[in-house]
């Protein structure tokens, strides 16, 4: 079933203000998912916060129903955090090293979880290796098979990088950890919310992923899946009460499920919007917003494509819905700031944020377009036409 | 200077809807608390979270100084967290212990801060001690003091526990601290709010509170404090690439600020309301805000004294602003539900949130209010009266 485009836009408020080409910086937030927060915190102020929590107790429990359905997996597998960072960091950090122990990851990994890989290489001994691309800049699923042994202990890769308009084989390395038992923590902040994110399909271990990007939730929300079977054995780096009851004197009891990787204090509006987003997703479908997202990011490298002075960096032969371009001698923060007062967002993604394949590949800055599904054809060519019409006036 | 508390009563929309005695849980938010939030998260969905931000920057930069006004300390010693509680374990969980290393703490430490204690002495070796009382049931100093020696790594108390009305000797553990180069870790999320709380008088090396309790900020806000001098020696015990830029392919570099303890992304909504909530206690002034607390409380526990089968169960010669007391036979829970159907608010108290302190003290759950200087003496007799008519009705 193909979306409708208009009536998404009406339950839009920032389409009348801005083309937002920014989706994978944050998503436009509908306004469901806005209503939401707003009630609630106007509730917090009206009756008290603790008071507010009890009466929407019910709803805030569902959030946890509704992401478990977004990823195919089950309540007790889900924790909430305040960014998809930290989800992957509590994760990441409970994991046992020992000295020559292998991490094996992707050369466009994210900043974020390399200098964790770092830190904890540092702290263990163990080492961190690189995954090789195939011809395409995609990681080659048969390089990693060929690199396993039994000192590798995790497998840890970004799906859908920050730059680069990639999309990693997510499933089969799913199918080469599970083959081998190697534990797989999968970085999906990129992917959920712009296509189907299954753990089943997937086959991964551990998936960390955010609420304010292409699932279009608020700011400061993020989650955490960790496998049943895995969960009992990972002990969180850090605790509270929550995560761990003090239970006698000497001894806390960590819970058996997810939300031994959370605290007990939280952001409430905020964890209520992102349910609401995640159910606003699944009400649209996946495959449907996917399907419409490959169509707008084609139709943005296309016309790009056709402006002087840009070339789109993006690899793969599927890329997913962010778009990277350079441009040529011109300053990408000021032609970022430049569309920015003609009414288009977009953002800069530095080398520094995927260093080993900026590297690699000797990319500058790059000005970064991600479309979702509620823009609109015109929004993609008059944005093509301003970037065009701004670079030949710089000139 | 004595609070206009009329004036400060019309701009806390909660008053109208109940008496709200549960400051220790999450205080009712002024309405500039409250408008900031909305007015926020209303931009966001207007032209994009991410621009929103950057147009917020100089707000959002601001609420750092704030927090560093109220505390008397430096903007780059501040950090921003999630809750009161990540604050606190991102700063302990950074410190170094080796086997027969000592942790002296309180006997009404927190659960939240003696479980992760227990982690950590179960990892290192480490040993945790409890620091004796004095016959009013207060912290001892000379008894801490007797204590110290060589192995003494740590001193971490809670200034104002959760339950027992007490208030610690904070500066008092501060001056031994400092006169033996013990790290002082002090927990002043009960604290701040409702009391001066500068570092300097203070004496602690770190600091963490939260938002939402006396500052009447938002939920899911939090701050931590680190000394500057101590600073540069704490690596965070997880880190990303905000906390510690990636500088070369194998190679981070910590952030020189606080900020070190802190992840690229945020709530900045949240943010943004914990610095309202943060300027409006200092413009109101914290000694002012403390005498009306002290004199509310004092009511209440007067007022309580003289209801049969309530037991008022508070500590010390000068306890804070929670009234916590036994109800006889009652179930605590069932009184708190009745109390909310009349619109008065309280919580429950639990002996595992102080596990020691309430074994030692044989005691069962309690029901709490905590009165905020926006309440009445009006409302503080109300309560006093609908309590003792309550539990005169379910004799």
């Amino acid at each position: 079933m193909s979306l409708d485009v208009a009536a998404l836009r009406s339950d839009t408020p920032g389409v009348a203000h801005r083309v937002h080409l920014n989706n994978a910086g944050a998503g436009l937030m509908p306004r469901p998912v806005l209503d939401a927060m707003l009630g609630y915190l106007t509730r917090e102020a009206e009756i008290g916060g603790y008071e507010a929590a009890a009466e929407a107790a019910g709803t805030l429990d569902g959030v946890y129903d509704s992401i478990a359905r977004l990823l195919g997996a089950e309540r007790d597998e889900i924790a909430l955090t305040e960014n998809a960072t930290i989800a992957w960091q509590l994760a990441f950090y409970a994991l046992a090293f020992r000295p020559g122990d292998r991490i094996l990851t992707a050369r466009a990994e994210y900043a974020a979880n390399y200098v964790a890989f770092l830190q904890v290489a540092r702290r263990t001994g163990a080492v961190i290796e690189v995954i090789p691309d195939d011809p395409n800049g995609v990681l080659d699923p048969e390089a990693l098979a060929a690199m396993i042994d039994e000192r590798v202990k995790l497998i840890a890769i970004t799906w859908v990088p920050t730059n680069g308009g990639l999309r990693n084989p997510a499933a089969a390395v799913g199918r080469i950890a599970r083959a081998h038992g190697v534990t797989y923590l999968l970085d999906a902040c990129q992917a959920v919310g712009q296509m189907p994110a299954r753990v089943d399909e997937l086959g991964c271990d551990i998936l960390s992923a955010t609420g304010r990007k292409f699932l279009r939730g608020p700011r400061g929300t993020g989650f955490l899946y960790v496998r049943r079977d895995l969960l009992r054995d990972l002990e969180p780096p850090m605790i509270d009460h929550f995560a761990a009851p003090w239970i006698a004197p000497d001894r806390y009891e960590l819970r058996r499920d997810a939300r031994r990787f959370e605290t007990w204090e939280n952001n409430y509006a905020a964890r209520l919007g992102l349910g609401r987003a995640v159910d606003y997703a699944l009400a649209l479908g996946l495959d449907a917003i996917e399907t419409r997202c490959r169509a707008l990011s084609a139709r943005l490298r296309d016309g790009l494509r056709g402006v002087p002075s840009v070339a789109v960096h993006d690899l793969g032969p599927d890329p997913a819905a962010i778009v990277t371009i350079s441009v040529g001698d011109h300053d990408p923060d000021a032609v970022k700031a430049d569309l920015a007062r003609s009414g288009y967002n977009v953002s800069v993604s530095r080398p520094s944020s995927t260093l080993l394949d900026a590297q690699a590949r000797r990319l500058p800055a790059l000005l970064r377009a991600s479309p979702h599904y509620y823009n609109t054809e015109d929004e993609i060519d008059r944005f093509v036409a301003a970037l065009a019409t701004l670079l030949s006036g710089r000139d």
